[in-house]
């Protein structure tokens, strides 16, 4: 497990699982999504993003490979790493159960405003928060 | 069946269900609001509403009522009538599997400013179209 | 607020918002839902629930008032009791945004098996908590 | 835009809407879902899989890319192809807005077991409409 990085805690909710038993593949994201504002929280960024600024982090790909299921009540661990590249800012995330890996996704954003949706640079405070990110290239073992 | 009523036809997606094998709850409402914009669309309604005005009915209240379970596929027929008193908008909802009702719903709703979220006259082609609206009394069992 | 009712705490998700910029009414119920199992876990009943038995909670009925609007990360605390009157439980909920109750709920509930949907008695261990559970006729100015 | 491929069309619902305005991203994979239903519909293949059968198509990896935002009630066209490579299922989507492509995604899949959640070989019905299908190379800009 990457000790190091930044961890949101969940569990699994009943309404976010499906007939086969599982969670439904499309609330992994909505976890992700969770895992960043709590990353943003813990960073205290949350005042430089929508609704107290008018910037948001859009989203422009998704990419998630699942390699086990997990089900209602599992308590997951979601680790999550990020970095910024000129505009671009990657998230890379591995979810556990235990100590079983069940994800790994990765998600690409550029900050824009939030009613023109046109891109923007990004807060001082963002910018200075992101220099002393720490980034593992093998984080995922499948990007 | 209320053969004279609006209806909307939709199927239950996979993602709708859950780990008991059936359409989660929470999913019906959004089922009662798609009829509500299908009814919208058949009635010429859709140019008075957000995104095309800045008018969006708000819902203040909904009661719904479970009589039996749809899951994966199945091919729902949600029934639909509505009326306005002063500015209030009521809707009620009978779905059906089938020959079978599965649930009954009842929204309540008043035209509000999608901005500001204040409460705003409805526009003249709703309450025209409202006018001639049918209400049955007994659409419903259990309210 | 009812000080003495057990209380969930949770902050609205972007992805629970729309495009009024408020919280989406269908997510109060996964809020309840939440709210349900966390009273569960609390009182040490989540083994004697799916996926460690047989039995679910099934959904019958539930009622929903909106009073006031949330947004994208507002703090909300969610207040619920329950009592069991024959094989029905019922929970009420009140919701509070800081000091302002923003939404007031009831869901009706029945235990049922997990494969057959059909009823069942509920475990001794959740009798037992029921029993104890206290009961306030007034925690919802709406019922 | 790829007229000969399968394609489905549905609206954005207003509850898939989120509070920049705009279609939350998680709701695209849910759109994917129901056009591989669709598709199976269309190809006769519903009977081959779950509830009809123990046969789901259980996901592995997504990867979308956003190139165009949409919102509440756009008419959405989304075009799609697949392809069988020994075990794993490939569909890639192209939507459309109108003649303007917004988001592209490519799902990867597996036949396994509804109840055991093990690999299981397709139906031959399956296998002959997989035979048949269509792929172009150059269907996605960014794979």
């Amino acid at each position: 497990m990457p000790v190091d990085a930044f961890h949101y805690d969940r569990r699994v909710a009943f309404s976010d699982t499906d007939a086969m038993g599982v969670t439904h593949h499309a609330n992994y994201l909505r976890y992700c999504e969770e895992a960043r504002v709590a990353w943003m929280r813990a960073r205290g960024l949350v005042e430089t993003h929508y609704p107290h600024t008018n910037c948001v982090l859009a989203l422009l790909e998704y990419h998630v490979w699942h390699l086990k299921t997990s089900t209602f009540d599992d308590a997951l661990r979601i680790y999550l790493q990020t970095r910024q590249q000129g505009v671009r800012v990657t998230f890379q995330y591995a979810m556990y159960k235990g100590d079983v890996r069940i994800c790994e996704a990765r998600t690409l954003h550029i900050p824009v405003d939030h009613k023109e949706l046109k891109p923007m640079r990004p807060f001082e405070a963002f910018v200075k928060v992101m220099e002393k990110e720490k980034w593992t290239e093998t984080l995922l073992s499948n990007s």
